[in-house]
């Protein structure tokens, strides 16, 4: 196990070193997504859009600028995002009337247009989502995908005819993010986040907040149920049956980059990082075993394999360089490459490949005939037990306290009685932030930790990012 | 026929009725791509990647954001750009130390980046593309994917050992524009610029034009060799196996949104826009056909078609409104579905499906049994079709010119000495510019038709968007 500094020390080095970002960019905050990353966050986006496509949301894209005038409608979200945008003030040579701001987030961009497109009843629910570049002049220290000035970013906003049918779009937005979560391998804990803690303009917000190994936790996205507060300032509303004009009620799910920033964070060993097959942009890497007798037969079998898998729809690489097969082994473990194949000389007389796991380094050879069998159950293998490592990691880490004294790295869970005062106590005792009451887990205890009070809130409390 | 007047105003107004974009964002020249128009554009952009994964390109994203120092370094770029870039100064409260743009383009992004990349021989080529946003502060009047200031963009980046390999990467590109265009279906010519219209810092540039139905040309995309003009400034070197430091030659493609901007305005009829089945976000619509006597039966059918046409790989919508099939008929040909089906109780009685054709108009029946030959058959059909009738108009277009006052709408073929005082000369006459001269196609003059000394350069002429 690292420390937290080893591992903050290595997680900055593993992202260059596997080629997933180059950080030398002359702006800070801002990293240049090189061919291996931006091929993992697509296929990560391809998952989003697939879940969306599928439940009846709308691709759409939306211009970066926003008015200035726009933005300011809606008074608590100018409270939250002010300090954080960056302005465009000149255009060449010229002053412009209105500055604009980059967006943040894209509510004050979508939300004028949604008033001119929902009109009448039959226009609801409104379901749109766009994968997107937002940014924040983040203040705090930088962190590749985790804490970035330029952030790749998922948005889904949706618009209702009351407050019920955007609660029932939060629950499809539960279940969609636990289909995502076990294809992308990443355990994670949902939480009504406290009052002070929810998103700007939000009527309430939950955390999806994955665990990472500092013991921190990483916010990787949120859903947020916005009531009427947006559509009454930008007044998107419709006639309903009864000839009435009724503002819509809203909801919006959002996700970015730090989905990959975690699952780095948390599948790897001293090998290096270790991918989920479905994230993978390469999914098996074969190296041939050059022998000095028959190099070209070797050569041959091995693009013949490539080709064949290729075929059958994995992401194959076929590792042509002029180097040793234990330096390449080295580059592929550490870029997380779930399965190696090797091929020598020997494997093809006896009709065999050799297959190597990332995940527990396993070696075994299988018969030509069973070869697609065997590669996709080991496939299938990987993705259920790198998840179920995750989940026994964060569950481990999951702990009743009593005292606040005994809070400890990880997630602690106790008993809050629902008062700012006291949820204050708790922060500063800690020196952790509330993530909020857990969503969909039973009470477990019976007083408030800090001023004793009877209750059956519980809340979850850790360190963040 | 419409007047050049007339396919503005039904350019402009078709744009929204088709669903493709909505032009009320509140800032000019920045428009919503709406759900319809987005997943056009992003077939496109998936053929781009097929043509550019396909030839070893890898995908990269750049960071939005370049810094004015960086920007500033190749003169010829700043000259071309200056009065185009929007600048942000501020970020939250604060004043930028040094002003950072959106970037026009990217070079000035990327190349302080490749200078890190490129060290050593066996760094090159070095082939990336990025599909992103790009922003220009246009001051003439904006028109939705032909002129905006928030384009989308496609821009391939290259670096060479030396001229002749960068001359290679442009065969290359040239391959790729042809199998793009038969894809998309857009006939194209391709320009040799004259330097004054030559891209800011290129050695020279090819331009990719398409010839619009008011007789202009639209630059779809460009081609550019720039020698080592931009090495230089950025410093973009390898050793070489000597162990000298030489400069890399680069060459660039850039393609937008333009390309959906032709292909609307080039595909179309009084009923609406024509997609080619390739690009269009629907493939198929069906369209049931109810009976009072048996709905059920219908509905039923219609779904179950849906399906089997789905599985099959094709892009369905099933149309349930609550309208006449008329109605419906006006819609989906307006949004330029390639293929109609129609399904009514006589249809599943007989065993057939009635199938209408959006290019032709033509409706025919086939038998079950056919089916799914018959629907690949229309489309391999309406594609060729299509195709073939947009590449008649064009050569119907090309008129060779002797005098220049019979410069005509359309692309007007001459002779040219090609000094730039003759240039100018032909484009004062006609009021038109020069494209350049035509890569590939034989001389066809013997005297510049301005100065009439012989030459044996031919220029394409024309209005251009």
């Amino acid at each position: 196990m690292r420390t937290p500094d080893e591992f903050n020390d290595w997680y900055q080095d593993i992202v260059e070193k596997a080629g997933l970002a180059d950080k030398r960019y002359p702006i800070k905050g801002m990293n240049v997504w090189t061919g291996y990353g931006w091929k993992a966050m697509r296929l990560i986006d391809s998952y989003f859009r697939e879940e969306f496509d599928g439940t009846d949301h709308d691709e759409v894209c939306f211009p970066l600028l926003i008015p200035q005038n726009e933005f300011q409608k809606e008074a608590d979200h100018i409270k939250g995002f002010g300090a954080e945008v960056y302005w465009v003030t000149h255009a060449g040579e010229n002053k412009l009337d209105i500055p604009l701001l980059l967006r943040p987030t894209s509510e004050t961009a979508m939300y004028p247009i949604f008033h001119l497109w929902v009109r009448s009843h039959a226009d609801l629910p409104l379901k749109t989502y766009q994968i997107v570049n937002v940014f924040r002049y983040e203040t705090k220290q930088t962190r590749a995908f985790i804490r970035m000035r330029e952030i790749h970013f998922f948005e889904a906003h949706t618009c209702h005819k009351d407050f019920e049918d955007a609660e029932v779009q939060i629950r499809e937005d539960l279940d969609i993010m636990a289909r995502l979560a076990k294809r992308l391998c990443l355990p994670y804990v949902l939480c009504k986040r406290p009052d002070w803690d929810k998103f700007a303009g939000a009527h309430y917000t939950i955390g999806i907040d994955s665990l990472m190994p500092t013991g921190r936790t990483l916010q990787m996205g949120s859903i947020h149920q916005y009531r009427d507060n947006f559509s009454k300032p930008y007044e998107i509303t419709y006639e309903d049956e009864k000839g009435a004009h009724v503002h819509v009620h809203q909801t919006t799910y959002g996700m970015s980059e730090r989905i990959l920033g975690a699952l780095i964070s948390i599948h790897n060993d001293e090998r290096g990082i270790i991918l989920p097959p479905d994230i993978a942009p390469v999914q098996i890497v074969i190296i041939p075993i050059i022998s000095k007798t028959e190099p070209e037969l070797v050569l041959a079998r091995c693009k013949e394999l490539a080709e064949t898998l290729n075929t059958s729809g994995y992401r194959i690489h076929l590792d042509l360089r002029d180097l040793r097969p234990g330096n390449k082994y080295y580059d592929w473990e550490l870029r997380g490459v779930p399965l190696r194949i090797e091929l020598g000389a020997r494997d093809i007389q006896s009709n065999v490949i050799t297959l190597a796991r990332r995940d527990t380094g396993e070696r075994v050879q299988i018969g030509n005939e069973a070869m697609l069998e065997g590669i996709s159950e080991n496939m299938i293998a990987i993705q259920a037990n790198i998840f179920a490592k995750a989940e026994q990691a964060m569950r481990g880490s999951v702990h009743k306290v009593s005292d606040l004294k005994d809070a400890q790295p990880g997630i602690n869970v106790m008993g809050w009685c629902g008062s700012e005062d006291c949820g204050h106590s708790i922060e500063q005792a800690t020196e952790m932030s509330v993530l909020g009451e857990p969503v969909g887990a039973p009470p477990t205890s019976t007083k408030c930790i800090v001023c004793g009070s009877p209750t059956e809130k519980t809340v979850y409390v850790a360190r963040t990012y």
